[in-house]
């Protein structure tokens, strides 16, 4: 049994996925970020940054998102999300994994969160940010038009769940990831696994459903 | 038997120092950033970001440097460079290797390359990383002064390996990592192994050696 700190639509979203596709017993703990839940001295005590996700495994309490969803695709092998270590694909699935949390998910954060190291410079951070994340999206179609239709090919799994979310982040951006044609198709392809209705129930999203 | 596409001092030198702990048989390329190999079609054959490192393993090119120091310890178990999949500190190391990837390395990439996607805001962009590097040194700090001596307590891996390339690249910041006097204990830790002098040697350094 694990359970899943979170708040909808953030970064916590790749864990609940991940969750949903091993079919995991796990309990929701809703975070009110606009409430300022991720600052109180309870949830510091599980998560000393103050950010979702947070998963309790074994009763101990860990962070990061992209490495919650690494954790769990090795505690449940038999689903077969990640390749497994000694495997063929298994420097493909790492170099994946640290591409979309080195290059993409940063970027992420400078376009949401643009002042928040020097607020005089939050419109030059965006728009930096805005560039890289397209540059980033640009590599991805090229991969996927030649190699897809998953990030590793036929074989579906987390690092396929990290760059949906990711994907999901874009959808009010100038150029949406969808805006790439080889990305449309990957997002609408991933959107009809039951995951994504289950995640979008459960958590209460109606956009970009 | 590996082959290591490196630059001196650059994310080339965490797999470097990985090789060099392991003991691997390996064969070094260097890449002469400067004369702009990286963007060969040699290069680029093997590594399309045109970046440092590539690691072929047998006989493929891999890139990202934190997956290929995972990938490594992963393949020399025995030389217990990372808790192995389902140990009791596995979750940790996944989610210090990727706060190393996500929160840190890419900000030294803003540091020492702030106008990359927009040349104009290269000096805001440059003040908000070093802003958000020191915010990631007291958080580390913090942490080593409970929890050391190393970033999993009593185990030495490539999780150190990588602060310590990391708190390389701060040297000539206006607070680099050693002025924090936990990460200046960790990185004189960590340079008394056999594998920095190594390290040292066969790239040349001489500056923070």
């Amino acid at each position: 049994m694990y359970t899943l700190y979170y708040s909808p639509g953030s970064a916590s979203m790749l864990v609940h996925l991940a969750l949903l596709e091993i079919g995991a017993p796990h309990v929701l703990e809703h975070v009110d970020l606009d409430a300022g839940q991720q600052r109180s001295a309870a949830y510091l005590a599980l998560n000393p940054k103050g950010v979702v996700p947070t998963l309790i495994v074994d009763g101990v309490p860990h962070g990061e998102a992209a490495a919650l969803a690494m954790l769990l695709a090795e505690r449940h092998p038999d689903t077969a999300l990640a390749p497994s270590p000694g495997s063929a694909q298994r420097a493909d699935y790492l170099q994946w994994m640290l591409y979309l949390a080195n290059s993409l998910q940063p970027r992420f954060r400078a376009w949401f969160y643009p002042g928040d190291h020097l607020p005089s410079a939050a419109d030059h951070i965006k728009e930096a940010a805005r560039i890289g994340i397209e540059a980033c999206w640009t590599r991805i179609n090229t991969h996927l038009a030649t190699h897809g239709p998953y990030l590793l090919g036929d074989n579906f799994g987390v690092v396929d769940l990290y760059a949906l979310m990711l994907m999901r982040w874009s959808r009010n951006m100038p150029r949406p990831a969808t805006s790439w044609p080889h990305l449309a198709e990957f997002a609408t392809r991933l959107k009809a696994r039951p995951s994504w209705k289950q995640l979008c129930d459960s958590e209460g999203l109606t956009e970009w459903a």
